[in-house]
């Protein structure tokens, strides 16, 4: 098994980097970009990226099952996720940064088997940061082991969210409402526009916390979950329950300051 | 006189690619932090960085008036900014991501000459970014030209802009209040924890919009503005009026977005 998950790992990693290429290409000849929504978008470079990492993951493991965001986009739903081993990639996340050129920018390739996250790979290609995770073999940077922080007290924690993509006021007025609430009780926030990339930064200790809901779908935060967990961080629902990768729900903390999060968090529902 | 700043413009760069590799040593041995304010934080690193841009720029310009962070925190008070030429310098803008490993750190310089900005270098020695302009010459980024985008439709815009560090509750509610509102008007908001590197992100392009009030003093954007502005950007008081450099109170913008955001911003005094 092991000689099998280190197979998987490495096809993960070459189809990673390869995309990033692409990314990094189409980054710095910024073009064409069609909308998706009012203040989401995306790019050619997605869907060239997502075409090839599912056609490299294909050609090694033809009896996994793919979920993708663009193809899910193509389907209009996501689908299912089984017990059998499942690809679950972001072939670009941070697309508005990607836009913008804000480097911010990622590749996301998640493996679960039997409903686990097993492997992850997110490689930023602009800051050349490649964050890996196999489960049980702990987390990396660049090949470098890393680990969540050990800051115990909230009020020096740095907090990690977006303001996502709807513009509902329902929706507005939680995002700010729960920062407001948030802001007296952490040091600081962060918004980088990348969710798989805000869960590596609480990874490898730069963040202490990350919170967000309504989010894409779970190629968001596969690859990113089990980066955390082998970290020695935790990855749960807002509300305190168990984390649902199917769910758009995800919290992360550090190794120690879960429940004091859970607590400020309130209502999340 | 062009060849005066010139030579002002080289021992400032000078100045901060020294202070840098301090930087980066601290940012990669973090220890030792001491507190400032219930959620700012100086470090070692901020101090020497401050004396050895002072000495530096003492031994080349012994003429010159100084306003430093640190220095003024010495002293409980900012100087006053007369006509004479005065560097202004922030010797490690965005402490907190310095603490917690967050790669948005830099040096602020700025030189005013009769009150006004004229040489800024702000350099990022973990992601090896000097953002440099000279009044009248343009401003470059690792010595390419940059300049501020072309967006001109607020929906399309990226905005980055602070919690800050106070948490009474009239700052607080009075930023997410703001944040709320914008979020309707714009495409999507960035936190990044650097003001400095902020305007030198609209400067280049990657963000179209800035604001802050009520930060640490005139040292975090004397060097932005001059950068943003030689981009073809706009600074300007978040209420419309002109830009004062002592009034703690900035907002930015490209070349066009600049009286859309004014509206927006709604009354900020």
């Amino acid at each position: 098994m092991s000689e099998e998950v280190e197979k998987l790992f490495a096809v993960a990693t070459e189809a990673a980097k390869d995309a990033g290429q692409i990314i990094r290409k189409g980054f710095y000849l910024r073009k064409n970009v069609e909308h998706k929504g009012q203040v989401d978008l995306v790019t050619e470079t997605d869907k060239a990226c997502e075409d090839l990492i599912f056609n490299y993951l294909r050609k090694h493991f033809p009896d996994h099952k793919f979920i993708g965001e663009e193809t899910s986009a193509a389907l209009g739903a996501t689908a299912d996720l089984t017990d059998e081993p499942t690809w679950i990639v972001d072939p670009l996340d941070g697309t508005t940064n990607f836009v913008h050129g804000f480097p911010f920018v990622c590749v996301s390739i998640g493996l679960t088997i039997k409903k686990i996250p097993t492997v992850g790979v997110v490689f930023n290609p602009i800051m050349n940061e490649l964050f890996t995770a196999i489960r049980g073999k702990g987390a990396f940077l660049n090949g470098s082991p890393i680990k969540a922080s050990s800051q115990d007290e909230l009020v020096k924690a740095l907090l990690v969210t977006e303001a996502g993509t709807k513009r509902d006021k329902a929706t507005v007025d939680d995002t700010t409402n729960r920062i407001n609430k948030l802001l007296y009780k952490i040091r600081s926030i962060r918004m980088c526009g990348s969710l798989a990339l805000n869960m590596c930064g609480v990874a490898c200790g730069r963040l202490d916390l990350c919170y967000e809901c309504g989010f894409g779908g779970p190629w968001d935060v596969a690859a990113g979950a089990v980066i955390l967990q082998e970290a020695g961080g935790h990855v749960f629902d807002p509300n305190g329950g168990e984390f649902d990768l199917m769910s758009r729900r995800m919290a992360g903390s550090n190794g120690l300051l879960k429940d004091k999060f859970i607590k400020e968090l309130g209502d999340t529902d």
